[in-house]
């Protein structure tokens, strides 16, 4: 039997003998890289936390301590200690193991996580009630030293520096975000590290503590030696001492013994305390460790080679945005590219190598990504903001008071719209044309396929105002590449003549929809119109209203929730416009749609095609 | 002739005499109390960098150099050097000169800003694309201590780290957002004023850089003295030059010779710098001095005194909030409330008064406040977050993701929500309804006057969700009090039975109406119906359709934009329904609207009393 049979519910591990720790790692891994490779799912980040974890465990009594994850996808680990083992079959599938804590899995997982730079915040807030009601547990933030480029980790320590009490904030610095890690903070980190004589390779956290200034002795007389010296040892952890918040570390985050000292120095602290871990993304599994960031976030992959399973074939929206980029920056100096920490995601990797002088990755850190390119544009530049739909949720002000109340041209290339799948409810892109839409001056894009994203690129850069454009994950479609009306501003473009039943459809949804009406024209006989949105704001009025007088049932169609959406704003217009026909809304329910893979959501909520068809078959007949 | 005659355009404040610039300052503040005494306006702001915007325009060559004013409330020394003195009678009012920069009014103002923490990102922006175009020219971003709590601040600044370009931060150290300053940054600036041997006193920069470390000398023998003294001494701008900035400071922001000098120093480097100045809010105007915090931005008072004109009469919406906040904490010991350094402006800083272990100013951090809601609701509190409508922008994301898609209950006091006036575009309340109604899970309410704002707070303190009410700015009214139906979730009220025209009303606009409805009547004869939305979301979808089945004409009002508004989502539910009779959403343009009195703005865009009444009465006839 191996030790990881023995560990079936929290507090298992506390019976495991401590020499066999490394062994237990070790399983672990082997557990990790079985399934992931098998089942997809983030990778590097959880092979680099696995002793950091299993300390955890071995420190906090859970569920009554509470451990928040920030971000999340960094907690197999955490969910192999807790019970959850057997259901890393299902990892990120329908109705199964979610790759995210999430408290109705578990009473051990104290919030649910997703987004970055959040955990100090919801920290703060537990250490707070605790307090107030007179209970007395632990609270630790586990963040990475990639998050800690967000804004909110800093809102979050600023704020903690004030409490007396304690907390504790466990820094796991792994040198990267997904990509490398950017930035004054990642530099500042890179000097802690290197300064490894002071505490890293020291067993004893005594010593460490000596280190730390006007608490060891000796200090005036080691600071006499060189002025490096001096400013190397008091640089170390002086950041976090300034906001208040005592630091240790750096601290082998792969020696068991060594953080499980530090962990109950920190908890012994009435104050905020640090700890500075620091570890190997990707460790004990070599292709991860030689490249963490394509074992970011995997597909089922071939466990001896680390290459993965799925085949290529169509390119997919990202590759075609990539390339559009390329081209157009070749084309217009002007055109500069800004990421926040999703270089590969984006496919902005690639227009980094063509153009690195015109490419700013700037970590995790998507309000200061778009005010940044307010300042780039402002000043000339045309600059192209690569967020993902879920993140770009951060920058909602930014866009609105920085880029659209500026009416600057600014371009939102907008990734991982719609439902984005196996990452489930905390990254769906489903709200993107809701939050967008309202924003006075900014134009709303969303491309039928591959062909006219690059279209529309090219129409966003020429633009005098913000424009964003929103696309899904996956391949792109290159259906409907015959239809290729010149870009016209606010203008639709009509893929099937408008006709009794006429369909308005977003983006991804144009193709469907045309299947559905190939299928009802062939099962019903009935021809009905199709119009390709393209913009979801402003709304083509002039199309819309004539097809409010010829037709009697318009449909809208768009892979976004209702509430705020493209078919709410339609059906104000054509009612205020006094149209007396049917109408239906197909658009997604106004709730946070759990993992899976992208079909499987669809099929539970009725939005794949075949629902979609019956509805609309339903529909006409109304 | 005074000095000030003599500037009357951008560069005329180079002619006066460095001995006069003393007596200049003085006229400004003469000038500036003059003037916001009888406008209103941001007062002790202005009046704390009087000094500093003349070093800085002394320094700079403007339009050519870009000078960024961090929330630009503080701008307006800068309006009078830039040719806009004559103006300053109309400060505020509708057509009138802004309370804040605006790229219309003069090419001196490089950017248009309203909101806190914005100008480092903007400034990164400009100083990339000037030297990617090989311009030349400075950039500048002026932030004042309160700003830089904000993490999209930290974010830049951890993106300027590194930077191997010239771009000075000038962070006006005021030891005050709003409120007094909070918070580990906070205490850390205090420190570095403290230690004011080192610089603040000094009248030459040389001695003051000598004092970074590793840069002069005998600073090895200095810091022998005492453990004390070498932290201190090396706490000094460390926080800075750890993230990548050199640091130059702390200078006096009221001595103009100290503050050019320290300009041109930093104007050398071939880095980031942020000069460290510290000034006193409110300088020269003693009721200002003694009391920033109530001259932030003021109406229209008697100089002399320093007490406002306005005479008291009914109670705000933000008073009565902040009544019932404190009632309720008195019955229930999990309510706590936190504000964003608005302690004022929201009402709290009489909660605090009651219940000081239970008020939390988290500083200009309205993602922090809000995700740290979300961490005390989990662990058992019962958090009400006050923060402004245009503010809230920031916190999107953390509502949408930390609290909703958690089902945590967060109550969200949303004060200035609709058109609160003279601070302009940058600051109106109305987007909330439509980036807020998109939201699963999240209940969002609009209080008809007064007291029902206080049941509204009760029905949301006891509800097992998140739940956002937002009210105006000013007065509350207390017509309709008669109309008290107890609060059921979901449900609006109705104030006048449905009939063939029936109104639904959000918010302040259930009392327009009521006249409205009541003067059609005395005019028309037609007897109008009007339902009390109080849901904005859910909508209270039964009684739509009962009114949708009696009625040949449908209105909704909100002060909101028209995009994503209520009016949108009615229109969608009536059509899909199969209502066929008339309907009219009188809501907002969908566009940012300028400064003014909200009654001047009102009529500009049609939105006044009369202007309803007139589009009501043609539509009840259409």
């Amino acid at each position: 039997m191996s030790i990881l049979d023995t560990i079936n519910e929290p507090g298992d591990i506390k019976k495991v003998d401590p020499a066999d720790y490394k062994e237990l790692a070790r399983e672990i891994r082997s557990f990790l890289v079985n399934n992931v490779s098998a089942t997809g799912g983030h990778l590097a980040s959880n092979l680099g936390v696995v002793e950091l974890t299993m300390a955890l465990h071995l420190f906090l009594d859970l569920p009554k301590d509470k451990l928040i994850f920030d971000v999340g996808h960094q907690s197999y680990t955490h969910k192999i200690l807790t019970g959850r083992k057997d259901r890393f079959e299902t990892l990120r599938s329908f109705g199964g193991l979610s790759g995210f804590p999430k408290t109705s899995e578990s009473d051990c997982d104290a919030f649910n996580t997703g987004h970055s730079s959040t955990s100090i915040s919801i920290a703060d807030g537990m250490v707070k009630a605790r307090d107030l009601m007179g209970e007395d547990y632990r609270v630790v933030a586990l963040i990475g030293d990639g998050a800690l480029s967000g804004g909110m980790a800093y809102e979050a320590l600023n704020n903690a520096g004030r409490f007396k009490s304690n907390m504790i904030i466990v820094l796991n610095d792994n040198k990267m975000s997904i990509s490398e890690n950017v930035g004054g903070m990642a530099a500042y980190l890179g000097k802690l590290r290197t300064n490894s004589k002071y505490t890293l390779a020291k067993s004893s956290l005594e010593r460490g503590l000596s280190a730390i200034p006007g608490i060891g002795d000796g200090i005036v007389d080691k600071i006499r030696n060189s002025k490096n010296s001096i400013k190397s040892l008091f640089v170390k952890g002086m950041f976090f001492e300034n906001m208040g918040i005592t630091y240790i570390g750096p601290i082998d985050g792969h020696n068991i013994p060594l953080m499980l000292e530090a962990f109950e120095a920190a908890g012994r602290s009435k104050n905020p305390v640090l700890v500075h871990v620091v570890t190997k993304k990707g460790k004990g599994y070599r292709p991860a460790e030689v490249n963490p960031r394509m074992f970011h976030g995997v597909d089922p992959f071939v466990k001896k080679t680390g290459r993965a399973i799925k085949k290529g074939g169509e390119k997919s929206y990202t590759d075609i945005f990539a390339d559009a980029a390329i081209e157009m920056a070749s084309k217009d100096e002007r055109v500069v590219a800004i990421s926040a920490a999703m270089v590969d995601g984006t496919g902005l990797s690639r227009f980094r190598d063509y153009y690195p002088g015109r490419f700013f990755d700037v970590g995790i850190s998507e309000e200061h990504a778009v005010t940044f390119a307010a300042g780039m544009a402002k000043s000339g530049l045309r600059p192209i903001v690569a967020i993902y739909s879920t993140f770009l949720q951060r920058s909602y002000d930014q866009i609105l008071h920085d880029v659209a109340l500026n009416k600057l041209p600014v371009v939102f290339a907008i990734d991982r719209a719609g439902i984005v799948g196996k990452d489930g409810d905390t990254h769906q892109g489903i709200f993107d044309l809701s939050y967008l839409s309202s924003i006075p001056g900014l134009t709303v894009m969303a491309p039928k396929n591959g062909a006219e994203l690059r279209e529309f690129l090219g129409f966003a850069l020429q633009h005098d105002g913000p424009v964003a454009i929103r696309y899904p994950r996956h391949k792109a479609t290159r259906k409907l590449e015959a239809f290729d009306a010149p870009v016209e501003f606010g203008k639709s473009e009509i893929i099937r003549d408008i006709a009794p039943l006429t369909v308005f459809a977003v983006g991804r949804m144009v193709k469907v929809m045309d299947e559905v009406l190939d299928k009802l024209s062939e099962e019903t006989g009935v021809s009905g119109g199709l119009v390709n949105v393209r913009f979801v704001s402003p709304i083509d009025t002039e199309t819309l209203l004539k097809a409010a007088s010829q037709a009697t049932h318009i449909v809208t169609v768009e892979e976004n929730v209702r509430r705020g959406g493209y078919g709410e704003a339609v059906s104000r217009i054509l009612l205020e416009n006094g149209y007396k026909g049917r109408f239906l809304d197909i658009s997604l329910p106004d709730e946070f749609l759990a993992h899976g893979s992208p079909n499987d959501i669809r099929d539970s909520i009725g939005f794949d095609p075949d629902s979609i068809y019956e509805k609309v078959k339903d529909f006409q007949k109304s």
